[in-house]
Protein backbone atom coordinates (compact mmCIF):
# COMPACT_ATOMS: atom_id res chain seq x y z
CA UNK A 1 0.00 0.00 0.00
CA UNK A 2 1.35 3.17 -0.89
CA UNK A 3 2.06 6.00 1.86
CA UNK A 4 -0.04 9.09 0.46
CA UNK A 5 1.23 12.72 1.86
CA UNK A 6 -0.26 16.20 1.45
CA UNK A 7 1.25 19.07 0.60
CA UNK A 8 -0.36 22.75 0.72
CA UNK A 9 -0.62 24.01 -3.09
CA UNK A 10 -1.34 27.73 -3.85
CA UNK A 11 -3.93 28.66 -6.11
CA UNK A 12 -5.53 31.80 -7.79
CA UNK A 13 -9.68 31.11 -7.00
CA UNK A 14 -10.85 31.61 -10.74
CA UNK A 15 -7.99 29.26 -11.96
CA UNK A 16 -8.75 26.40 -9.37
CA UNK A 17 -12.36 26.73 -10.41
CA UNK A 18 -12.38 26.00 -14.06
CA UNK A 19 -10.12 22.96 -13.25
CA UNK A 20 -12.62 21.49 -10.67
CA UNK A 21 -15.23 22.11 -13.45
CA UNK A 22 -12.45 20.57 -16.14
CA UNK A 23 -12.27 17.58 -13.82
CA UNK A 24 -15.55 17.17 -12.85
CA UNK A 25 -16.11 16.87 -16.47
CA UNK A 26 -14.20 14.21 -17.15
CA UNK A 27 -14.71 11.89 -14.31
CA UNK A 28 -12.29 12.90 -11.56
CA UNK A 29 -13.68 12.15 -8.07
CA UNK A 30 -11.53 14.67 -6.25
CA UNK A 31 -9.36 17.19 -7.19
CA UNK A 32 -6.08 15.53 -5.98
CA UNK A 33 -6.72 12.75 -8.50
CA UNK A 34 -6.64 15.41 -11.48
CA UNK A 35 -3.53 17.02 -10.01
CA UNK A 36 -1.54 13.94 -9.56
CA UNK A 37 -2.64 12.64 -13.75
CA UNK A 38 -1.25 16.22 -14.89
CA UNK A 39 1.89 15.44 -13.23
CA UNK A 40 2.22 11.64 -13.91
CA UNK A 41 1.92 12.60 -17.26
CA UNK A 42 4.81 15.67 -17.82
CA UNK A 43 6.87 13.08 -15.91
CA UNK A 44 6.31 10.46 -19.11
CA UNK A 45 6.88 13.47 -21.54
CA UNK A 46 10.32 13.90 -19.89
CA UNK A 47 11.03 10.91 -19.73
CA UNK A 48 10.24 9.82 -23.38
CA UNK A 49 12.96 12.56 -24.10
CA UNK A 50 15.16 10.34 -23.24
CA UNK A 51 16.63 7.59 -25.61
CA UNK A 52 18.23 5.30 -23.17
CA UNK A 53 15.33 5.43 -20.37
CA UNK A 54 12.97 2.53 -20.09
CA UNK A 55 9.86 2.50 -20.99
CA UNK A 56 6.51 0.78 -21.52
CA UNK A 57 4.51 1.99 -24.36
CA UNK A 58 2.21 0.36 -27.18
CA UNK A 59 2.07 0.84 -30.67
CA UNK A 60 -1.49 0.94 -32.48
CA UNK A 61 -0.88 -0.04 -36.33
CA UNK A 62 -3.79 -0.18 -38.89
CA UNK A 63 -3.33 -2.27 -42.09
CA UNK A 64 -4.76 -4.43 -44.79
CA UNK A 65 -5.16 -8.39 -44.01
CA UNK A 66 -5.25 -9.10 -47.89
CA UNK A 67 -1.63 -8.64 -47.91
CA UNK A 68 -0.77 -12.14 -46.98
CA UNK A 69 3.16 -11.04 -46.35
CA UNK A 70 2.26 -8.13 -44.05
CA UNK A 71 0.91 -10.40 -40.98
CA UNK A 72 4.02 -12.50 -41.56
CA UNK A 73 6.43 -9.75 -41.82
CA UNK A 74 5.39 -8.05 -38.57
CA UNK A 75 5.32 -11.24 -36.55
CA UNK A 76 9.02 -11.99 -37.92
CA UNK A 77 9.50 -8.70 -36.52
CA UNK A 78 7.87 -9.48 -33.57
CA UNK A 79 10.07 -12.47 -32.88
CA UNK A 80 13.07 -11.14 -33.67
CA UNK A 81 12.50 -8.08 -31.07
CA UNK A 82 10.92 -10.67 -28.51
CA UNK A 83 13.23 -8.61 -25.72
CA UNK A 84 11.60 -5.58 -26.34
CA UNK A 85 8.64 -6.74 -27.73
CA UNK A 86 5.84 -7.96 -25.09
CA UNK A 87 2.43 -9.00 -26.66
CA UNK A 88 0.57 -7.57 -29.02
CA UNK A 89 -3.59 -8.15 -29.66
CA UNK A 90 -5.05 -8.21 -33.06
CA UNK A 91 -8.93 -6.76 -34.12
CA UNK A 92 -10.85 -6.91 -36.94
CA UNK A 93 -12.03 -3.75 -37.71
CA UNK A 94 -14.20 -4.41 -41.34
CA UNK A 95 -13.60 -6.24 -44.18
CA UNK A 96 -9.99 -5.38 -45.06
CA UNK A 97 -8.45 -3.86 -42.25
CA UNK A 98 -7.00 -5.11 -39.11
CA UNK A 99 -5.53 -3.14 -36.04
CA UNK A 100 -2.59 -4.41 -34.08
CA UNK A 101 -1.48 -3.32 -30.72
CA UNK A 102 1.75 -4.21 -29.70
CA UNK A 103 3.41 -3.48 -26.28
CA UNK A 104 6.64 -2.77 -25.57
CA UNK A 105 9.53 -2.70 -22.59
CA UNK A 106 12.97 -1.15 -23.46
CA UNK A 107 14.99 1.51 -24.10
CA UNK A 108 12.82 4.73 -25.29
CA UNK A 109 15.47 4.56 -28.93
CA UNK A 110 15.03 0.66 -29.83
CA UNK A 111 11.49 1.21 -29.07
CA UNK A 112 10.99 4.40 -31.55
CA UNK A 113 13.21 2.40 -33.90
CA UNK A 114 11.18 -0.63 -34.08
CA UNK A 115 7.99 1.15 -34.21
CA UNK A 116 9.45 3.27 -36.77
CA UNK A 117 9.89 0.19 -38.76
CA UNK A 118 6.74 -1.23 -38.32
CA UNK A 119 4.67 2.35 -39.10
CA UNK A 120 6.98 1.93 -42.48
CA UNK A 121 6.33 -1.44 -43.46
CA UNK A 122 4.09 -1.44 -46.80
CA UNK A 123 0.68 -1.99 -45.87
CA UNK A 124 0.47 -0.53 -42.54
CA UNK A 125 -2.02 2.34 -43.16
CA UNK A 126 -1.25 4.22 -39.67
CA UNK A 127 1.27 3.87 -36.86
CA UNK A 128 1.33 5.42 -33.71
CA UNK A 129 3.09 5.22 -30.56
CA UNK A 130 2.48 5.89 -27.11
CA UNK A 131 4.99 5.37 -24.17
CA UNK A 132 3.10 5.00 -20.82
CA UNK A 133 5.41 4.56 -17.75
CA UNK B 1 -7.23 -5.82 -54.55
CA UNK B 2 -7.19 -1.71 -54.04
CA UNK B 3 -6.47 0.21 -57.55
CA UNK B 4 -3.29 2.20 -57.66
CA UNK B 5 -3.15 5.51 -59.31
CA UNK B 6 0.03 7.63 -60.33
CA UNK B 7 -0.17 11.06 -60.02
CA UNK B 8 2.66 13.84 -60.70
CA UNK B 9 3.76 15.60 -57.47
CA UNK B 10 6.10 18.19 -58.04
CA UNK B 11 9.03 18.78 -54.97
CA UNK B 12 11.92 21.57 -54.97
CA UNK B 13 15.16 19.11 -55.01
CA UNK B 14 16.47 19.71 -51.54
CA UNK B 15 13.38 19.30 -49.63
CA UNK B 16 13.06 15.99 -51.32
CA UNK B 17 16.42 14.55 -51.08
CA UNK B 18 15.68 15.44 -46.55
CA UNK B 19 12.72 13.46 -47.05
CA UNK B 20 14.33 10.48 -48.66
CA UNK B 21 16.91 10.39 -46.08
CA UNK B 22 14.22 10.51 -43.57
CA UNK B 23 11.97 7.78 -45.32
CA UNK B 24 15.11 5.65 -45.20
CA UNK B 25 15.92 5.86 -41.95
CA UNK B 26 12.48 5.40 -41.06
CA UNK B 27 12.79 1.79 -42.85
CA UNK B 28 10.22 3.02 -45.98
CA UNK B 29 10.74 1.30 -49.03
CA UNK B 30 9.52 3.82 -50.90
CA UNK B 31 8.56 7.24 -51.46
CA UNK B 32 5.30 6.94 -52.27
CA UNK B 33 4.49 5.11 -49.38
CA UNK B 34 6.08 7.54 -46.79
CA UNK B 35 3.97 10.05 -48.68
CA UNK B 36 0.83 8.23 -48.22
CA UNK B 37 1.47 7.88 -44.62
CA UNK B 38 1.92 11.33 -44.10
CA UNK B 39 -1.54 11.70 -45.93
CA UNK B 40 -3.59 9.17 -44.08
CA UNK B 41 -2.14 10.52 -40.46
CA UNK B 42 -3.29 14.10 -41.68
CA UNK B 43 -6.71 12.54 -42.26
CA UNK B 44 -7.45 10.93 -39.38
CA UNK B 45 -6.37 14.13 -37.22
CA UNK B 46 -9.24 16.14 -39.03
CA UNK B 47 -11.53 13.05 -38.61
CA UNK B 48 -10.83 13.13 -35.01
CA UNK B 49 -11.84 16.76 -34.85
CA UNK B 50 -15.29 15.92 -35.39
CA UNK B 51 -17.36 14.89 -32.80
CA UNK B 52 -19.90 12.58 -34.64
CA UNK B 53 -17.28 10.73 -37.15
CA UNK B 54 -17.35 7.44 -36.20
CA UNK B 55 -13.67 6.08 -35.67
CA UNK B 56 -12.02 3.03 -33.98
CA UNK B 57 -8.99 3.86 -31.01
CA UNK B 58 -6.91 2.62 -28.44
CA UNK B 59 -6.57 3.47 -24.72
CA UNK B 60 -4.04 2.59 -23.24
CA UNK B 61 -3.90 2.55 -19.44
CA UNK B 62 -1.71 1.95 -17.05
CA UNK B 63 -3.08 1.50 -13.40
CA UNK B 64 -2.05 -0.46 -9.97
CA UNK B 65 -3.31 -3.53 -9.35
CA UNK B 66 -3.31 -3.95 -5.73
CA UNK B 67 -6.66 -1.75 -5.94
CA UNK B 68 -9.12 -4.44 -6.46
CA UNK B 69 -11.79 -2.37 -7.10
CA UNK B 70 -10.39 -0.90 -10.23
CA UNK B 71 -10.32 -3.81 -12.30
CA UNK B 72 -13.75 -4.40 -11.48
CA UNK B 73 -14.63 -0.85 -12.47
CA UNK B 74 -12.86 -0.73 -15.37
CA UNK B 75 -14.37 -4.16 -16.27
CA UNK B 76 -17.96 -3.04 -15.42
CA UNK B 77 -17.51 0.43 -17.41
CA UNK B 78 -16.58 -1.96 -20.82
CA UNK B 79 -19.80 -4.00 -20.25
CA UNK B 80 -21.70 -1.21 -19.98
CA UNK B 81 -20.16 0.39 -22.73
CA UNK B 82 -20.55 -2.95 -25.11
CA UNK B 83 -21.42 -1.75 -28.04
CA UNK B 84 -18.24 0.95 -28.05
CA UNK B 85 -15.77 -1.39 -26.77
CA UNK B 86 -14.47 -4.04 -28.68
CA UNK B 87 -11.54 -5.82 -27.05
CA UNK B 88 -9.20 -5.06 -24.16
CA UNK B 89 -5.75 -6.73 -23.38
CA UNK B 90 -4.04 -6.55 -20.08
CA UNK B 91 -0.17 -6.78 -19.70
CA UNK B 92 1.65 -6.94 -16.60
CA UNK B 93 4.52 -4.42 -16.23
CA UNK B 94 5.70 -5.17 -12.46
CA UNK B 95 4.76 -6.06 -9.28
CA UNK B 96 2.72 -3.29 -8.84
CA UNK B 97 1.45 -2.42 -12.14
CA UNK B 98 -0.79 -3.32 -15.17
CA UNK B 99 -1.09 -2.04 -18.76
CA UNK B 100 -4.99 -2.13 -20.33
CA UNK B 101 -5.48 -1.44 -23.58
CA UNK B 102 -8.69 -0.81 -24.78
CA UNK B 103 -10.19 -0.81 -28.61
CA UNK B 104 -12.87 1.29 -29.40
CA UNK B 105 -14.86 1.72 -31.96
CA UNK B 106 -17.57 4.42 -32.14
CA UNK B 107 -18.69 8.50 -32.18
CA UNK B 108 -15.65 10.05 -31.75
CA UNK B 109 -17.65 11.86 -28.56
CA UNK B 110 -18.55 8.76 -26.90
CA UNK B 111 -14.93 7.28 -27.40
CA UNK B 112 -13.28 10.96 -25.46
CA UNK B 113 -15.89 10.97 -23.09
CA UNK B 114 -15.01 6.80 -22.07
CA UNK B 115 -11.95 7.21 -22.82
CA UNK B 116 -11.71 10.27 -20.19
CA UNK B 117 -13.41 8.79 -17.30
CA UNK B 118 -11.61 5.31 -17.44
CA UNK B 119 -8.52 7.61 -16.96
CA UNK B 120 -10.06 9.96 -14.19
CA UNK B 121 -10.69 6.43 -12.46
CA UNK B 122 -8.97 6.74 -8.88
CA UNK B 123 -6.00 4.10 -9.26
CA UNK B 124 -5.25 4.89 -13.19
CA UNK B 125 -2.39 6.37 -13.18
CA UNK B 126 -1.60 7.31 -17.25
CA UNK B 127 -4.11 7.10 -19.98
CA UNK B 128 -3.74 8.11 -23.85
CA UNK B 129 -6.34 7.70 -26.28
CA UNK B 130 -4.84 6.82 -29.76
CA UNK B 131 -7.46 7.25 -32.81
CA UNK B 132 -6.57 5.75 -35.54
CA UNK B 133 -8.78 5.17 -38.68
CA UNK C 1 -4.09 42.22 -6.87
CA UNK C 2 -4.91 38.74 -7.30
CA UNK C 3 -6.05 36.58 -4.10
CA UNK C 4 -4.20 33.30 -3.39
CA UNK C 5 -5.77 30.15 -1.26
CA UNK C 6 -4.29 27.24 -0.48
CA UNK C 7 -5.41 23.63 -1.13
CA UNK C 8 -3.99 20.64 0.76
CA UNK C 9 -3.07 17.76 -2.37
CA UNK C 10 -2.35 14.01 -1.43
CA UNK C 11 0.40 12.65 -3.21
CA UNK C 12 2.48 9.60 -3.46
CA UNK C 13 6.08 10.56 -2.16
CA UNK C 14 8.00 9.36 -5.38
CA UNK C 15 5.63 10.89 -8.02
CA UNK C 16 6.12 14.14 -5.72
CA UNK C 17 10.21 13.85 -5.69
CA UNK C 18 10.13 13.15 -9.34
CA UNK C 19 7.98 15.97 -10.24
CA UNK C 20 9.98 17.88 -7.78
CA UNK C 21 13.15 17.95 -9.75
CA UNK C 22 11.73 17.85 -12.83
CA UNK C 23 10.56 21.66 -11.86
CA UNK C 24 13.33 22.66 -10.14
CA UNK C 25 14.99 21.38 -13.52
CA UNK C 26 12.58 23.60 -16.04
CA UNK C 27 13.75 26.65 -13.40
CA UNK C 28 10.66 26.60 -11.38
CA UNK C 29 11.05 28.52 -8.13
CA UNK C 30 8.58 26.42 -6.29
CA UNK C 31 5.92 23.40 -6.55
CA UNK C 32 2.77 25.54 -6.94
CA UNK C 33 4.05 27.53 -9.59
CA UNK C 34 4.83 24.26 -12.11
CA UNK C 35 1.43 22.89 -10.92
CA UNK C 36 -0.17 25.47 -11.85
CA UNK C 37 1.38 26.03 -14.80
CA UNK C 38 0.31 22.48 -15.55
CA UNK C 39 -3.19 23.48 -14.70
CA UNK C 40 -3.09 26.32 -17.05
CA UNK C 41 -2.12 24.16 -19.82
CA UNK C 42 -4.99 21.65 -19.58
CA UNK C 43 -7.20 23.97 -19.37
CA UNK C 44 -6.11 25.93 -22.71
CA UNK C 45 -6.35 22.68 -24.05
CA UNK C 46 -9.87 22.11 -23.54
CA UNK C 47 -10.98 25.67 -24.36
CA UNK C 48 -9.00 25.16 -28.15
CA UNK C 49 -11.43 22.45 -28.51
CA UNK C 50 -14.47 24.72 -28.63
CA UNK C 51 -14.71 26.23 -31.64
CA UNK C 52 -17.01 28.68 -30.65
CA UNK C 53 -14.51 29.77 -27.26
CA UNK C 54 -12.71 33.50 -27.80
CA UNK C 55 -9.29 33.07 -27.43
CA UNK C 56 -5.71 34.61 -28.33
CA UNK C 57 -2.91 32.40 -30.37
CA UNK C 58 -0.13 32.87 -32.55
CA UNK C 59 0.27 31.69 -36.08
CA UNK C 60 4.35 31.11 -36.69
CA UNK C 61 4.52 31.04 -40.43
CA UNK C 62 7.86 30.35 -42.59
CA UNK C 63 8.20 31.65 -46.19
CA UNK C 64 10.49 32.74 -48.67
CA UNK C 65 10.28 36.41 -49.51
CA UNK C 66 11.62 35.98 -53.00
CA UNK C 67 7.90 35.49 -53.87
CA UNK C 68 6.85 39.16 -54.14
CA UNK C 69 3.08 38.45 -54.13
CA UNK C 70 3.03 36.52 -50.61
CA UNK C 71 3.84 39.49 -48.89
CA UNK C 72 0.72 40.98 -50.34
CA UNK C 73 -1.22 38.32 -49.99
CA UNK C 74 -0.18 37.50 -46.46
CA UNK C 75 -0.61 41.31 -45.36
CA UNK C 76 -4.03 41.35 -47.61
CA UNK C 77 -5.53 38.47 -45.96
CA UNK C 78 -4.43 40.22 -42.60
CA UNK C 79 -6.18 43.43 -42.84
CA UNK C 80 -8.97 41.56 -44.37
CA UNK C 81 -9.24 39.70 -41.05
CA UNK C 82 -8.73 42.98 -39.41
CA UNK C 83 -11.03 42.29 -36.17
CA UNK C 84 -9.17 39.06 -35.91
CA UNK C 85 -5.51 39.73 -36.36
CA UNK C 86 -4.07 42.30 -33.92
CA UNK C 87 -0.24 42.45 -35.09
CA UNK C 88 2.13 40.62 -36.70
CA UNK C 89 6.55 40.39 -36.46
CA UNK C 90 8.13 40.09 -39.70
CA UNK C 91 11.91 38.27 -38.66
CA UNK C 92 14.52 37.48 -41.72
CA UNK C 93 15.95 34.41 -41.26
CA UNK C 94 18.48 34.20 -43.82
CA UNK C 95 18.97 35.13 -47.37
CA UNK C 96 15.48 33.73 -48.97
CA UNK C 97 13.36 32.82 -45.35
CA UNK C 98 11.80 35.37 -43.10
CA UNK C 99 9.28 33.69 -40.42
CA UNK C 100 6.24 35.97 -39.74
CA UNK C 101 4.37 35.85 -36.40
CA UNK C 102 0.35 36.38 -36.43
CA UNK C 103 -1.32 37.47 -33.14
CA UNK C 104 -5.04 36.62 -33.02
CA UNK C 105 -7.83 36.94 -31.02
CA UNK C 106 -10.93 35.61 -32.22
CA UNK C 107 -13.35 32.48 -32.25
CA UNK C 108 -11.67 29.13 -32.40
CA UNK C 109 -13.38 28.52 -35.68
CA UNK C 110 -12.39 31.67 -36.83
CA UNK C 111 -8.91 31.59 -36.21
CA UNK C 112 -8.27 28.37 -37.09
CA UNK C 113 -9.87 28.77 -40.60
CA UNK C 114 -7.59 31.69 -40.67
CA UNK C 115 -4.17 29.80 -40.04
CA UNK C 116 -5.27 27.22 -42.41
CA UNK C 117 -5.52 29.40 -44.87
CA UNK C 118 -2.49 31.88 -44.45
CA UNK C 119 -0.34 28.06 -43.70
CA UNK C 120 -2.00 26.71 -47.14
CA UNK C 121 -0.74 29.45 -49.05
CA UNK C 122 1.90 28.83 -52.27
CA UNK C 123 5.47 30.08 -51.44
CA UNK C 124 4.69 29.01 -47.11
CA UNK C 125 6.75 26.45 -46.14
CA UNK C 126 5.57 25.88 -42.52
CA UNK C 127 2.50 27.04 -40.23
CA UNK C 128 1.76 26.02 -36.62
CA UNK C 129 -1.19 27.85 -34.73
CA UNK C 130 -0.78 28.22 -30.83
CA UNK C 131 -3.70 28.96 -28.87
CA UNK C 132 -2.79 30.25 -25.76
CA UNK C 133 -5.45 31.57 -23.67
CA UNK D 1 14.50 31.11 -58.00
CA UNK D 2 13.99 27.41 -56.92
CA UNK D 3 14.14 24.62 -59.44
CA UNK D 4 11.12 22.40 -59.38
CA UNK D 5 11.26 19.02 -60.32
CA UNK D 6 8.16 16.32 -60.57
CA UNK D 7 8.14 12.61 -59.71
CA UNK D 8 5.40 10.39 -59.96
CA UNK D 9 3.59 9.27 -56.63
CA UNK D 10 1.40 6.04 -56.02
CA UNK D 11 -1.61 6.52 -54.43
CA UNK D 12 -4.64 4.50 -53.67
CA UNK D 13 -8.36 6.30 -55.19
CA UNK D 14 -9.79 6.92 -52.46
CA UNK D 15 -7.12 8.12 -50.35
CA UNK D 16 -6.68 10.55 -52.83
CA UNK D 17 -10.14 11.81 -53.32
CA UNK D 18 -10.20 12.42 -49.19
CA UNK D 19 -7.33 14.00 -49.59
CA UNK D 20 -7.86 16.62 -52.20
CA UNK D 21 -10.93 17.68 -50.49
CA UNK D 22 -9.19 17.78 -47.22
CA UNK D 23 -6.58 20.52 -48.71
CA UNK D 24 -9.56 22.46 -50.62
CA UNK D 25 -10.84 23.19 -47.67
CA UNK D 26 -7.85 24.13 -45.78
CA UNK D 27 -7.34 26.54 -48.89
CA UNK D 28 -4.55 24.97 -50.88
CA UNK D 29 -4.45 25.78 -54.49
CA UNK D 30 -3.10 22.69 -55.55
CA UNK D 31 -2.30 19.05 -54.26
CA UNK D 32 1.18 19.02 -54.22
CA UNK D 33 1.83 22.70 -52.29
CA UNK D 34 -0.59 20.46 -49.63
CA UNK D 35 1.65 17.40 -49.79
CA UNK D 36 4.92 19.57 -49.38
CA UNK D 37 3.67 21.38 -46.37
CA UNK D 38 3.11 17.63 -44.77
CA UNK D 39 6.80 16.87 -46.17
CA UNK D 40 8.15 19.47 -44.26
CA UNK D 41 6.17 19.54 -41.29
CA UNK D 42 7.55 15.93 -41.01
CA UNK D 43 11.08 17.27 -41.04
CA UNK D 44 10.85 19.40 -38.93
CA UNK D 45 9.44 17.22 -36.17
CA UNK D 46 12.43 14.62 -36.93
CA UNK D 47 15.05 17.65 -36.89
CA UNK D 48 13.74 19.31 -33.28
CA UNK D 49 14.26 15.72 -32.00
CA UNK D 50 18.11 16.27 -32.05
CA UNK D 51 19.61 18.99 -29.54
CA UNK D 52 22.41 20.06 -31.62
CA UNK D 53 21.00 21.00 -34.71
CA UNK D 54 20.30 24.64 -35.42
CA UNK D 55 16.89 25.60 -35.86
CA UNK D 56 14.36 29.00 -35.54
CA UNK D 57 11.43 28.89 -33.43
CA UNK D 58 8.95 31.10 -31.80
CA UNK D 59 8.05 31.37 -27.91
CA UNK D 60 4.40 32.02 -27.48
CA UNK D 61 4.13 33.69 -23.15
CA UNK D 62 1.12 34.76 -21.29
CA UNK D 63 2.02 37.16 -18.22
CA UNK D 64 0.16 39.29 -16.08
CA UNK D 65 2.06 42.63 -16.19
CA UNK D 66 1.14 43.92 -12.79
CA UNK D 67 4.09 42.44 -11.56
CA UNK D 68 6.96 44.64 -12.44
CA UNK D 69 9.58 42.01 -11.66
CA UNK D 70 8.47 39.50 -14.83
CA UNK D 71 9.04 42.31 -17.50
CA UNK D 72 12.30 43.12 -16.44
CA UNK D 73 13.74 39.91 -15.79
CA UNK D 74 12.21 38.37 -19.36
CA UNK D 75 14.41 41.56 -20.44
CA UNK D 76 17.18 40.47 -18.41
CA UNK D 77 16.76 37.13 -19.73
CA UNK D 78 16.55 37.56 -23.31
CA UNK D 79 19.93 39.83 -22.91
CA UNK D 80 21.63 37.17 -21.19
CA UNK D 81 20.51 34.97 -24.35
CA UNK D 82 20.99 38.06 -26.41
CA UNK D 83 22.93 35.01 -29.09
CA UNK D 84 20.01 32.89 -29.08
CA UNK D 85 17.20 35.28 -29.27
CA UNK D 86 16.69 37.62 -32.16
CA UNK D 87 13.27 39.54 -31.32
CA UNK D 88 10.53 39.82 -29.74
CA UNK D 89 6.85 41.04 -29.79
CA UNK D 90 4.53 42.31 -27.04
CA UNK D 91 0.93 42.43 -26.88
CA UNK D 92 -1.40 43.70 -24.82
CA UNK D 93 -4.30 41.06 -24.02
CA UNK D 94 -6.95 43.21 -21.70
CA UNK D 95 -6.54 44.57 -18.54
CA UNK D 96 -4.18 42.02 -17.07
CA UNK D 97 -2.42 40.14 -19.12
CA UNK D 98 0.10 40.52 -21.80
CA UNK D 99 1.28 38.32 -24.94
CA UNK D 100 5.00 38.24 -25.77
CA UNK D 101 6.30 36.11 -28.38
CA UNK D 102 10.55 35.57 -28.46
CA UNK D 103 12.12 34.67 -31.32
CA UNK D 104 14.94 31.93 -31.08
CA UNK D 105 17.67 31.18 -33.60
CA UNK D 106 20.05 28.47 -32.34
CA UNK D 107 20.52 25.21 -30.68
CA UNK D 108 17.56 23.36 -30.58
CA UNK D 109 18.84 22.32 -26.58
CA UNK D 110 19.77 26.00 -26.11
CA UNK D 111 16.37 27.15 -27.32
CA UNK D 112 14.59 24.16 -25.47
CA UNK D 113 16.44 25.09 -21.89
CA UNK D 114 15.82 28.89 -22.35
CA UNK D 115 12.45 28.26 -23.40
CA UNK D 116 11.56 26.02 -19.63
CA UNK D 117 12.91 28.84 -17.65
CA UNK D 118 11.40 31.76 -19.38
CA UNK D 119 7.68 29.78 -18.75
CA UNK D 120 8.68 28.47 -15.47
CA UNK D 121 9.31 32.57 -14.46
CA UNK D 122 6.81 33.36 -11.72
CA UNK D 123 4.06 35.44 -13.06
CA UNK D 124 4.32 33.55 -16.37
CA UNK D 125 0.80 31.72 -17.12
CA UNK D 126 1.27 29.79 -20.29
CA UNK D 127 4.53 29.19 -22.14
CA UNK D 128 4.73 26.83 -25.62
CA UNK D 129 7.54 26.64 -27.96
CA UNK D 130 7.20 26.15 -31.71
CA UNK D 131 10.41 25.10 -33.24
CA UNK D 132 9.90 25.78 -37.10
CA UNK D 133 12.96 25.08 -39.33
Amino acid sequence: MEKIIRKGIAFDPDTLKSFDEQAKKKGYSNRSEAIRDLIRESLVAEKSQDDESVMIGTLTLVYNHHDHDIQHDLTHMQHHKHGLIISTMHTHINANDCMEVVVFRGKVKDIKETADRMTARKGVKFGRLVLAQ
